[in-house]
């Protein structure tokens, strides 16, 4: 076999891919170049996992990468419908986010349960101001999203005494099917999206939706930003028809300083971060070289991703 | 048997104790009139726990209640020598703060691991910026007090894969003596403070052991503000000797205005907030009316406190 090419999309250095060295020839490509690259590799990495460029720079027809693999959870950036129904393996970052982005969950849950943003603010005003919270034992969850994120999210939510019910794509053991949703979101008092986004997820959460939930509801989104109708919620929050949200992921990314958003009462916005806990990049890097090592002993690759449904099918 | 006085030290209404109507005669007292009246009362309940008075009003000899009761976990507030010396029974809200302070703890712990302090900063400033956090999962923690508060912070820290050591008066199964503290605070992420105030406990957060604590060790303290040398920790966070820290009680309640650890770095404020979730009042006066039962027939009561450890004893 001849040494294949890697080419790599990447902003930032990829840790440890000098391992590779004599094994594969590492090209290096940004959004201005990735077109022309493409064509010429054997693999593509995408260690940019915040840039769309895969999806303007798939080739049509013609030589193209056999193997795709990217190190997000998520495949939405990447996905077209030319590398959808092409013969090329797509990969992801399943497992390094799980649990990470459960125990961010659970810091936003406890968070807005301990009303810990009015603590902080009443703390730089120099004032003591007692306030009684909300024990979150007995209270009950519904997860949207049931890979191994969203369960790692429902274990999590479950050991602090949450009653948490998980809704998946189709329903299974321990799982609700899509029909169970509405009744489960009407009496839950959080609502953890967690979903892939795809066209069935796109703009799932809306006014209809925020409408149907308790006033003393709190939502989180940690998956996609367009699973949400942004505006549907500011409204959702402005009218009191929900008590609070957070939202780790918008649907543009950076959120521009001009948004409203940054000021919508009872929401707090983080920069999607929930699953980078440091080492994170260390883990990603090292699940690509073993999928590598799969890849260039031709054994089966993990964590395929199913390219029609935008995510890694399983349990 | 008489109908025998209940005098109620108090600052808010009491929930249901109407209840008792017939069965006692009820009176009040504030801080002005408690010497007063406490020689004519049967029972005291201390449900203004935030009050010193009772050590001040306390009758030499005479007579005097044959039970004190106080709505707090703590007694440190009420206990003086006379009391001590005497045959009159005191009881606490023992149990009903365990859960909540326990949530309480973790939120703190992952808002911190998440640094969500400065993502609300950030928000209010309009700017996205990502960072990286911190997983707790694997961490290790030290929870010092091992009643009933400290075991169920351990329970739930253990519940999100903190390794987690508790600290009592004595060695006992599960549970570390005196002598181990200093080599678990070396090498603990989370130093938890769980202690009830005795000659023992005083300050025993000092300058050494935050000195003896990792750079990247947080503390909390939900015990009993005197428990921390306040000087030492704001030297240890200005200095960061630690990372950071929360304090939810504070040797002078409510804390000053003007008063300087408002604005230590990596230090977060609440105003003793943390057993306190929606409906603490009505559980603290059902467990008085509860005990109250007991007492009028003659029962043994539930949470006797050691009045000279100054807690309940018991696992």
């Amino acid at each position: 076999m001849t040494t294949p090419t890697l080419l790599v999309l990447d902003a930032e250095p990829l840790p440890r891919l000098g391992r590779l060295t004599g094994r594969a020839r590492i090209e290096h490509a940004d959004e201005t170049t990735l077109a022309e690259r493409l064509p010429h590799a054997d693999v593509l990495l995408v260690w940019d996992f915040t840039s769309h460029a895969v999806r303007q720079a798939w080739p049509g027809d013609g030589p193209r990468p056999r193997w795709v693999h990217t190190a997000s959870a998520g495949v939405d950036h990447l996905m077209c419908p030319e590398l959808a129904e092409s013969e090329t393996v797509v990969t992801n970052a399943r497992g390094v986010f799980d649990q990470p982005i459960a125990e961010y969950v659970a810091a936003l849950v406890l968070a807005m349960a301990k009303d810990l943003p009015t603590t902080l603010r009443l703390q730089g005003e120099r004032t003591w101001r007692h306030r009684e919270s909300l024990r979150v034992a007995g209270t009950r969850a519904c997860v949207v999203g049931s890979g191994p994120i969203g369960r790692a999210i429902a274990r999590t939510l479950k050991a602090l005494g949450i009653t948490t019910a998980l809704v998946g794509r189709t329903a299974r053991t321990g799982v609700h099917g899509p029909g169970d949703l509405d009744r489960l979101l009407a009496r839950a008092d959080w609502v953890v999206a967690a979903a892939p986004l795809t066209d069935d997820t796109r703009g799932m959460f809306d006014a209809r939706r925020f409408g149907m939930m308790q006033p003393s509801a709190r939502f989180v989104n940690v998956g996609r930003g367009p699973l949400v109708v942004e505006d549907d919620l500011a409204e959702a929050l402005t009218r009191r028809w929900i008590a609070g949200a957070a939202l780790d992921v918008l649907s543009h990314e950076p959120l521009a300083a001009d948004s409203p958003l940054w000021r919508v009462p009872n929401l707090i916005i983080s920069p999607h971060m929930s699953g980078d806990t440091i080492g994170w990049r260390d883990e990603l890097g090292a699940q690509f070289l073993e999928l590598f090592e799969s890849w260039a002993a031709g054994e089966p690759l993990a964590n395929v991703v199913d390219k029609k449904r935008g995510y890694v099918p399983g349990h």
